[in-house]
């Protein structure tokens, strides 16, 4: 008979809004959280008992009642509630991911009273994963779409030469990616004390946005590495990076058929291409740590 | 035999990065250019005969030699060029409309040198519409995808009950929307002196971002009529502004199966829906002023 | 004071599934539908006042009240009754406007018993808009996303040439799109019999697969003209067409660095461009007939 | 220092169209090809230094080369010429990943001459995923947005109720979801014969659907595996399959406030939500067989 291997179950997607009113100031908490549990659950599958499930609509309704009941401090706190919550009050359920994607809103600058006006900020997305067997904790944090560009000060030569190379090398050239990160935190057990998580985001998307506008670059590797090990030699509380970088090619238009010569001094036209692209990924850790980053980040 | 009607052709979503040095300070123009023409093409539908057609590879060549040749001082500026080529430069050719997106960008803060390093800046996406027809000039300007919250200061009731009403009065209710405007500029002549569009555009953006925020609502429709009334009053060089607003809803989440009261004085939590959603659309006019903008915007 | 101008409301985005059983035989009806709503409406864009606004949550409600009441013959006749309520039953409602999309199914073919298994089918979106005004109706269908190819019988020389043009002509090129095209009955009064909808669509459908097919294309407007008025020629309800057609180039990749030649009588391999893209539109016309679908129709 | 972990790098996203010409009959291929590579690379994340890299362009140009040379007989048998090439021809290159998407397309029928004509079937993506060390095979096919239905014969009950649930059980409900599947083969090695791909691929296709429409569902749980042990019982050449189904819910609509009962013995009216929605996903596998397949899918 077929064997059930690994296997996992929740509601995916909630969107959870909370306003917090400290008087006329408004506070905005905007998440997208995903409930995955796993545990005892080889019944369903092989017989259909329900007896071990608890309905994914169940664990929706927990996530907007704990987000009253707790509040939301922040992605990390709440997904730790949650997932501590689904394993310990439920015997068939061993195991708890939350994944949490967090929209950041700016306050609009008005000369009206009160401060309960906001405009969404649009750039990154803030991630955030907490998983929770029972004993021990793994958080993972990051951010996707963060959309950064060099204008200059990047190069590529010196590459591999094969019968289907035809790229030119260039030694100035534009070095643009869309960045998909994450990285985990050596927190793992209740009894250490937590991460400040939110200074934590702001400051490894700091070191992340100054290594990737600080390295002159000879290689999208190159700039990964050092977005990566900026984090991991800055942030105590980070023992693993990992970086999906596409290279958002913009090539330089040929204008020479219109008699223009485009490269110039003062500037430059660029083609900024859809498909395909480079893509660059890899991990940088702390030195004597295991990686446990998946290393295809697309769904984290 | 059956009549050709209206037609219209050219390239699509030209993606052009304008790159200009400064020395070591670079700036970025980032646009996505669409060429549309019309003219005397009936032949080329009835025989296939491409005598009067300039190809649409050749528009896509001429955004980006235009931008080299001409740089990009503004959108609508670069629109002006690239119309009045057409229409100026091919007998055929006797209406141009170029469509262009504009993506903001804001530079990276860093101790390094130069200032060449940028982060796409993910709120609003600017539009510019510019129709020429040999004669007169029509720019309609605006953006889409910024979307802004209230979280209170918005009620709804007191409207009509037929036998399908069922939702209940609201008395304060998160108002969200994900704000597409388009405006229309009074300047048609080349002998009239143009706006300066880059002031006109934060202007105009900041005045709805305002009049949202400071409009204490009974209906988005009020909302609407307050942001763009606003426009009217307060710039002089726009005639006429539509805005398409769906209303995102955020429903309070009813907690009391679980014990918990939802809405109290310290806030509530929201699910925030995706569909279906309200959709209000209204044109704005300056008294006197005709109606040019389509009243459906969703491909301005 | 600034004057309101064309205004328009409703709930957008309906997802409505209506299942009929027939014994063990099951029916769907799988639709998308978008209410918009316009008449005597000043009041609540002047002063937030809801009194003549029927809520878009009641729109909503009657559009799954009216599924149920009274079925889901075809996506028009849906939209028929759904714009005759909210015009004959609401003092200040003059318009209505019905947009649906319709996604269909096909059967699972399997052993068991019944058949109430679905498989998307996947291919175009069937669109339908109803327009009623109280006393006379407009009524325009269509679909998107149906995506074509002719991998030869296409050429492209013989156009301008001006000092921006760079395309070598083409005497065998694959000519592909993505077809988006709306066409308007000549039914507008309800005692007229009104056509066989679904059977209209079918042969429309059918003509417009055949057209692209059969046509020896030495443009794309050409092709865009045969489809069009072969639907003019074949179907008498239909007085009016309009297609959109990106041009989807597929450009043969320069083989030659490696020794290759691509074009070969056995075929060729191309690479398929995202962007930019040629957009060709038009309108077809029953001789003497009058123009009334949108030029730009990507929200129909 | 920071240790560099786990690396892979390539283009991405190349979209090749290979049309192959039996006199007037054409067939085509139509794939979305990724390339990632991966070996002795820290070089170039230490120092930037690009000697052991063959660049993204390159195997962007391989790509197309192949597809010229070697023909595309299978989207596997492509990536394994593909994956052998790089290992075998770069000494640094120890490790090549090729995921390739593939479209369907079926051939409009007319009554013109030739068979080059065709519509794209715009039902699932079939997927591949070749993997090669230089000396085993790993090869992953799969499916992803094959939609389903079943309108009836879906039961969910008996589960375990905590404080936040609410859900009322369900003794006939839609059950309907969007499959994502992929299936790994026990051919590792150039000795064994190499699975009939295609053959592979339908019957395992039809396997997918049958088990989906002939299961009575008491959970979607159940529903997966009947689907993951019918690919197991009847496909030799597969060992593992892993399937992720997000529960797409259709919820019935309360029609009780307009005096109409919604499920009737002729059917009922539902609203398709689209957030949040269940996710369910496992792996099935042959007994004694080890799980290889990645568990999260989003990505393969």
């Amino acid at each position: 008979m077929p064997i059930l291997g690994q296997n996992q179950y929740g509601k995916a997607e909630n969107r959870v809004v909370k306003i917090t009113r400290d008087g006329a100031t408004h506070h905005i908490k905007d998440l997208n959280v995903s409930v995955s549990l796993g545990g005892d659950m080889d019944e369903v599958h092989y017989s259909g008992s329900n007896a071990s499930v608890l309905p994914t609509d169940t664990t929706k309704n927990t996530v907007y009642a704990f987000a009253k009941e707790h509040g939301i401090e922040s992605a990390e706190q709440f997904g730790i509630h949650l997932a501590r919550h689904f394993v310990t009050s439920q015997d068939a359920i061993h195991r708890a991911r939350i994944r949490i994607e967090e929209y950041a809103w700016e306050r609009i600058e008005h000369s009206g009273e009160g401060a309960h006006s906001f405009v969404r900020a649009g750039q990154e997305t803030r991630l955030a994963q907490i998983t929770f067997d029972g004993t021990s904790w793994e958080v993972i944090s990051g951010l996707k779409d963060l959309v950064v560009m060099n204008s200059t000060d990047s190069e590529f030569w010196g590459y591999v030469k094969d019968k289907y190379t035809t790229l030119p090398e260039a030694y100035d050239r534009i070095l643009a990616t869309q960045v998909s990160g994450r990285w985990r935190f050596n927190w793992t057990d209740d009894a250490q004390e937590t991460p400040d998580w939110d200074e934590s985001y702001a400051q490894t998307r700091r070191h992340t946005l100054q290594a990737f506008a600080e390295t002159y670059s000879l290689s999208l590797q190159q700039t990964l590495y050092q977005m990566g090990s900026r984090i991991i030699d800055h942030r105590g509380e980070i023992d693993e990076v990992r970086f999906s970088l596409p290279n958002k090619h913009h090539f330089l238009v040929d204008l020479e058929p219109f008699g223009l010569k485009n490269a110039t001094p003062d500037g430059a036209v660029y083609y900024a291409a859809d498909r395909p692209y480079g893509l660059i990924e890899a991990t940088i850790l702390r030195d004597g740590c295991e990686a446990r980053i998946p290393v295809d980040l697309s769904n984290l």
